[in-house]
């Protein structure tokens, strides 16, 4: 099976350098939260899944749908495929053992796909399609289903099949990942621009099935923005939905498919919108002596139609944060530093960084009318030093989760999305169930959060959490999750802005879609998936 | 029944000046296609309609769910609820007699909403949403639904419930119309900017229910992007879809409902994103010499985020007819000449209009960044004149339907949209498609069209097609209709961009999302609607 290519160490967010914490942010970690209890982590050849339970003439009836050599049942292979990387399923792996599918087949085509699918229902198996593994919900969490489970993995569709560069629309099959669109994509002159934090590892075919949000998407648009049409074949046939940009051709079939996470039908093909690739950007940080008047200025922005490609903006406590943990003599922490000095100002500052990308004189008055904008609004320019750190580190946030675990801490992301007039309150709100259900002792966590999206009328919050790991880290997790997603739902607030619902948020999906939207759900799997092998318990259903 | 507010004269669009065509028109169709056969038509008192099924007992259950003065069984109310506005339904009215809904209810919550559904279900009788009556794709048309009717009007829920000012969202309820909306809005600085040709008659419920777009809607949004959420009542209860105005929470519910038509529930309130009311605005004129030029520039300004707020590219025909339609003397004819003649260019040119709103200097800035790239095509303004007098003129053009008619003229609307690649090819042969239907005696109908909307991947084709009335006016339409939407349909273009389904595109609806997507929407429909009271045969469901 040469055609496998994965990364070497999925047990990790994949890129670690095995460092551990640099000094500063284990003394910031010690101060704010104590010492953490570290927790070494098992190393991946050593933990355990279950025998396989596939049948011989169930490996014989794959065979024939995708191929001899593309079935596999090696503990290698499922190991991989044994779920993503959310919290939950990072404990899961450090207890030496987890589930895992009983197989894992990769089809390379549409017609191999409903092969496959053909197989799963006649012998009764669960199919979780695996793209690049990054859910952070547990989207691919095999542990709660009883059917044997294939993991039907997308790798060996990952071609450019068109380019239409007059209508800036590119075609590919599901399992391509970003970097290598994009290298593709530079040779026409063409650029996705989508970056979401699992770029490294994720597919064009996950971020369809999750509505993925990248860093850029501000000014590039979500990945669910992007789409024009997407086929995917279910168990009663192939659907591609979409046609063109926009239509008016009744229900939009199209953004059902999109969100679906694999429990409608297997994505076998996505064409997306691309824009031309930037000749120049600029990335700019600025600071605020008060985060209300930073989400202000961001608000004007985006109601005024002079947002960035790229706006995020910090809360006192990840600016903090952020500061605390910045490399000793790097960019930005000398450069908040120096601020906050000349300022006198201690702690209470909020830090934005802003890029934009494009042509160069288009860039510059972009710039120039943001600017204006957030310097009415109190923001003090850091200069392009910070934002350039920030450009080029901006993958790198997963990678601290395992050393913090590594550690001895909980470390978690969650983030929502509300209106402009409800933010402050959410924030509280948020922050308020996490210091209750995390602090222990007279110690309270250290949450954080930023804006990392905004929108006409809503923007979306990105909470990190850590607080030191208890001795049952997944009932630990399970209580802090509870109280968020339960006062984000309680504010009208979506349950989840990029994430996607998997497993950890489908308890929450029917306060936000409501009982007879739900019925909705199920109706359509029932129609396309009448036997329920696609994913079963994703978004709760099945 | 004092809440009863329609306009006078239903028959026709709404405002005809009883003055008929122009000479320069009439000069204009003798010269093209020969001189029609007059065909008045009837006074709207004088239009038949069948006596009511309704018994009294379910005239009784029906006033126990909306109030004895909200139930109607006059033949005026009838008939003003027999049908919308399409070609297939005007041409009916000129016949003198109509099918029409058995009773007009108007209830004014949705409570009593899903009180009328409960006796459409207990009595076997279907439900059709009323609200401006504006359809022209047969959304309203009553005459193949067997059992009896019921029109749910919904003026009594015309109100501004909510104005959240800090997040520009209103919510409404549905039957609001456009005028109505947007001067409560301007009393707080706030406009929604959606402008259909229908503006004057048509629902905010019409909007979503039909994915409406208006003529300012490439800078604005169409109705189905400004939706932040809606709230539908169903037989099997009550939906609120969309939470917020971007969500990774599964499959997107809210973009299912946009769009139903009335299929899968009542929609009883709506919340839109609205913009800052433009302290400024600029409408301009500008001519290509050749089309594809003008289609090229278009693209360019689309693709690189240069677009105007208000799009519009005729091509040549549409701009000779223009041209030869305007008024002696008037504005556009008096600049196009003039430019005609200092080119000595004769027929081959397309109008552009564009125009740009906002602040001041932002619509200067855009201005100049727009013309700079329509210059480099080649473009040649006729100045602010002509780009003003459209503007004034922009709800006039379904008003020379009933006049064009009356004359002895068909006269039909049509519009798709495709990937730029695609553009021009489909403008080919959809004209082919026409003429080929249409044209009779050696003599080719009249067939024009303009770009209404552009997209970064695609644009919208809006034809208008006029051509001597046959006999049989119904079925020499239904033949051009069919030969059209084929060919539409053949191209892989959507089958309509902004009209919607109703019962006209039904038949196309399974050309556009395949079989697999028509058993989607049937699990749908059959989930909400198990009866199948809802606007039956709409979409083409049940």
């Amino acid at each position: 099976m040469a055609d496998f290519e994965l990364d070497p160490d999925p047990t990790r967010w994949g890129r670690g350098d095995g460092e551990g914490l640099s000094p500063a942010t284990s003394a910031f970690l010690a101060e704010h939260l104590g010492a953490g209890n570290p927790q070494p982590s098992p190393s991946w050849d050593a933990v355990a899944v279950p025998q396989s339970r596939l049948t011989e003439a169930q490996r014989r009836a794959l065979a024939e749908a995708v191929g001899d050599p593309h079935v596999d049942v090696s503990d290698e292979a499922r190991r991989r495929r044994a779920s993503g990387l959310s919290y939950l399923d990072l404990v899961a792996r450090r207890t030496g053992s987890v589930a895992a599918p009983d197989v894992v087949v990769q089809p390379a085509s549409a017609h191999q796909v409903a092969a496959v699918l053909r197989v799963a229902e006649d012998c009764g198996m669960a199919v979780i399609t695996f793209g690049g593994g990054t859910s952070v919900v547990g989207g691919l969490r095999t542990a709660a289903i009883e059917s044997p489970v294939i993991s039907l993995d997308t790798a060996r569709m990952a071609d450019v099949l068109d380019i239409d560069a007059e209508s800036m629309l590119v075609t590919v099959g599901p399992g391509i990942i970003g970097p290598d669109l994009e290298r593709i994509l530079a040779t026409r002159g063409l650029t996705l621009g989508h970056y979401p934090q699992s770029w490294q590892r994720a597919t064009i075919g996950g971020y369809a099935a999750t509505r993925s949000a990248g860093q850029s998407s501000t000014g590039y648009g979500r990945s669910d923005e992007m789409i024009e049409s997407v086929e995917i074949v279910t168990p009663r046939g192939l659907l591609r939905a979409g046609c063109v940009e926009r239509s008016a051709a009744g229900p939009d079939l199209r953004g059902l498919i999109v969100g679906s996470e694999g429990a409608f039908g297997v994505i076998t093909s996505v064409t997306l919108r691309v824009r031309p690739m930037p000749a120049s950007s600029s990335y700019t940080a600025v600071v605020f002596g008060d985060y209300g008047r930073g989400v202000s200025a961001f608000r004007e922005l985006a109601q005024h139609r002079a947002t960035a490609d790229v706006m995020r903006l910090s809360d006192p406590e990840e600016t903090g944060a952020t500061l605390a943990m910045s490399a000793p003599g790097g960019a930005m922490g000398t450069a908040l530093d120096a601020y906050l000095r000349a300022r006198r100002v201690a702690g209470a500052t909020s830090l934005a960084i802003l890029g934009w990308e494009g042509d160069a004189a288009t860039v510059a008055a972009r710039r120039l009318a943001a600017l204006r904008i957030l310097r009415r609004h109190g923001a003090v320019s850091l200069g392009p030093t910070v934002g350039d750190a920030w450009r080029r580190h901006r993958f790198d946030g997963p990678l601290l989760r395992d050393d913090l675990m590594d550690a001895g801490y909980l470390v978690e992301t969650l983030e929502t999305a509300t209106t402009w007039s409800r933010l402050l309150d959410l924030r509280q709100s948020v922050r308020e169930a996490l210091v209750g259900s995390l602090g222990c002792g007279g110690r309270a966590p250290w949450v954080m959060s930023h804006i990392s999206h905004v929108y006409d009328t809503s923007a979306s919050l990105y909470f990190t959490i850590v607080a030191p790991a208890a001795d049952d880290p997944a009932a630990q997790w399970r209580s802090a999750k509870s109280a968020a997603t339960d006062a984000i739902a309680a504010s009208g607030a979506t349950i989840t802005h990029h994430h996607g619902v998997g497993r950890d948020h489908a308890p929450w999906l029917e306060a936000e879609v409501g009982p007879v939207g739900l019925d909705v759900l199920r109706a359509v799997k029932a129609s396309l998936d009448p036997a329920g092998v696609l994913n079963p318990g994703v978004l709760g259903l099945g």
